[in-house]
């Protein structure tokens, strides 16, 4: 069995990885666009700020070990091209530029994801960051290092956006975050929303709302960031207005593809093309919450498929069971997580929903330490059934671990009775007799 | 409806509470043999370790609240005899000695446990001591405030045994932990008693296991403990070798009892005797996992049947869902939780286990601050069920929040390969992309 694989990082290595585990005789060939492996591109905005200084502790596994598993990495090599019917693909080695053919018998596009292009005049200046790949955060990290470099202007209230505004910050940038709807974490429900943002301002980080950045000029040393309300200006502009799947080079093939380029895929990982796979945040994946398809590029989901591709490209019919939409994000002193969906989300597929929201301390107060958690859950109005739960509370306080055991009960479609009666591990030091997420659930009306 | 309850802290309040939220006009009657109400007794050895010193953050409402409320309570007076025929108790004021007799609709028993009897001569000397009510948690604090008090020997290495040696030893006393079978802790794994030793002993406390104490011996300002294997002297004994239901004056009236003395409950907390329910540690409670009763006397599952009974008294039909020997522990710089069948528990209930035992870093090397966590599984052969789970590790690594999402799998039935591919949420602050529960799952064989 011959297996290609375009794209190195999440869900191309755990693919590769398995596909040995499972058929130590397939020959595997991993193509990937960009100069490392299997990276933890989450870990970025941490490498940049500095809480690590060793790019090492990013990479999960070397080319070496790869290797050592048989399977053979080619860096720097893109695929540009499938043939589906002769089931072959076009790959260029981007140092030399040559393009060479080669076969498969199953082949997983895992390209994950470009930055999204953001339309306003001068957003490819230099002094113009990304955070996408580990190449832009070495390039980062080196700007920052400059003594010149003292404020930044991030245009993007998501997840990178907000972990980039805590690691400026505390470099002793003065940061500004610009995010052009409402609210900065769209994917958290709108009271958290408020927490992230109080919680950076606590942190000297000025953020605006309902401020999108119309263009950014060039000053010489300082780029000049301008909205409909103001102007900023800083030595280092942040791009991060979200992710496109890295998918173009699918045009002419015939491929399923979802409305934002996302390949779409069954809960197998097959794409509409016979023994051509897909995963990662390129791909399309099965939200068993919304009972459809969804489009969630987050690392976590891209391992879990890419290792369900793996299998099912050796012959295997593994089913993925489904995301939940389940994020989390440390803000400086606050943790925030989610799972399922959101109020509004909800009420959109046709719920009618229940919801309840709660603060109480993460245990008692005659323990040292105690933190405030809040949490707030959503659930189907009659049924009870529990569709979704967001926390956040200071750091440490166990919101996001919370989360997960909320997650699992959405998963196993549990009631707000059920969770109210778990049986939670108690002691002093970690919960109340009755437990946060007791509280949240046995409010729900 | 006039409801009278015997018994005043976690399952007595609770019950008292749920009964005026669903029926404000009932009249609610609590007897309590202590001079307390709802008071944290699993807070004790923090408040006698000096981690806090205020007694008062042990009470989680005050009489003057529950009053409030409507609930008229009765400190230092214990229920002596139960008629269940004329649904009547006889109540004696211990501050007086008078005995009076109450009548009730609904009767709920909640009179907790006393600590267990260690059969030894001396176990009732002066400065040999139990922490298992507010009053001798008061008196220990007191005692442990005396600077000659240098030397303590701690015979039971239960939950409260442990906890005590990690204050005392906190504290500076020279302290012995004596158990006498093989290993502290025996409702965790093996493998998590081992590390509860090791943590133990670094903390300066000398654990010795296979080594029950024979008699203690009264030499002035000195207590000599002796086993079979050596002398141990100290200012201070502490006994805490389990606990047993304070159940001694149902004797005469017929109702089921558990070998050990634990009233007989169905998931309703309905006793054998119409009208008389029960709940608390002096209640068995039905065990969701292993399908049948079990004695698990801990405040967590004392509130909640307490609840359940409070609701039911008044005339609902809530059944309890069931426990699930979920516990957690904190020693030192370690948190230890379990849930479920351990594997022994599991092969003696007949089922045959697969099981699984990983280490791994809680979060990803590249952000500060990562701590190792072990965890165990244990599944069902075949179906891969999950029956059990046991974890641990540093202080802060979230072992026993982890053991709450494997609670509520357990509770749902989930199988590993449910576990194993759960969408947990994930940034690198909290957990790998593969948090340590996924690898558990996937390493089940």
């Amino acid at each position: 069995m011959k297996a290609v694989i375009a794209g190195g990082v999440a869900a191309g290595m755990s693919a590769a990885s398995k596909i040995k585990r499972v058929d130590p005789s397939a020959q595997v060939t991993v193509y990937e666009k960009g100069g490392f492996l299997s990276y933890g591109a989450c870990g970025l905005p941490y490498f940049i700020g500095g809480y690590n200084d060793d790019p090492d502790l990013l990479i999960a596994r070397t080319k070496e070990e790869f290797e050592r598993q048989g399977i053979s990495t080619f860096l720097h090599h893109e695929v540009i091209a499938l043939n589906a019917a002769t089931r072959s693909v076009q790959v260029r080695n981007l140092s030399t530029g040559d393009v060479f053919e080669d076969s498969y018998d199953s082949f997983l596009i895992a390209t994950g994801c470009n930055s999204a292009n953001l339309p306003i005049p001068g957003a490819d200046l230099p002094g113009v960051f990304r955070v996408r790949s580990m190449e832009e955060g070495l390039l980062l990290k080196r700007v920052l290092s400059r003594p010149d470099v003292r404020r930044a202007v991030i245009i993007g209230g998501g997840y990178i956006g907000v972990e980039m505004a805590e690691v400026l910050a505390a470099r002793g940038l003065e940061t500004v975050l610009l995010e052009a709807v409402d609210r900065i974490l769209l994917p958290f429900e709108p009271e958290f929303s408020v927490l992230a943002t109080q919680e950076l301002e606590r942190n000297g980080v000025r953020v605006r709302v309902q401020e999108g950045a119309l263009s950014i000029a060039d000053l010489g040393d300082i780029r000049r960031v301008t909205t409909a309300r103001g102007v900023y200006d800083a030595e280092l502009v942040l791009i991060s207005v979200g992710v496109v799947p890295a998918t173009g080079f699918l045009k002419d093939t015939g491929i399923r593809l979802a409305e934002n380029g996302a390949v779409i895929v069954d809960r197998e990982m097959r794409t509409s093309l016979p023994g051509v796979f897909s995963a990662g945040d390129c791909a399309t994946v099965y939200n068993r919450v919304m009972e459809e398809d969804s489009f969630q590029p987050l690392g976590t989901v891209a391992n879990k498929c890419g290792r369900i591709a793996g299998g099912n490209m050796t012959g295997l019919r593994q089913k993925f069971p489904g995301a939940l939409g389940s994020a989390a994000v440390k803000i400086c002193d606050l943790e925030l997580a989610r799972t399922g969906l959101g109020e509004r989300d909800a009420k959109k597929l046709g719920f009618e929903t229940s919801t309840s929201m709660i603060s109480t301390m993460n245990h008692p107060l005659y323990y040292p330490g105690s933190r405030k958690i809040s949490i707030k859950l959503v659930c189907e109005k009659g049924t009870r059934r529990l569709l979704g739960a967001c926390a956040g509370g200071g750091f440490g306080c166990g919101a996001v671990l919370r989360i997960n055991a909320l997650a699992l009960a959405v998963q196993a479609r549990l009631s707000a009775d059920d969770v109210g009666m778990a049986d939670f591990a108690y002691a002093p030091p970690f919960s109340g007799a009755w437990d946060a997420v007791h509280i949240a659930a046995n409010t729900v009306p």
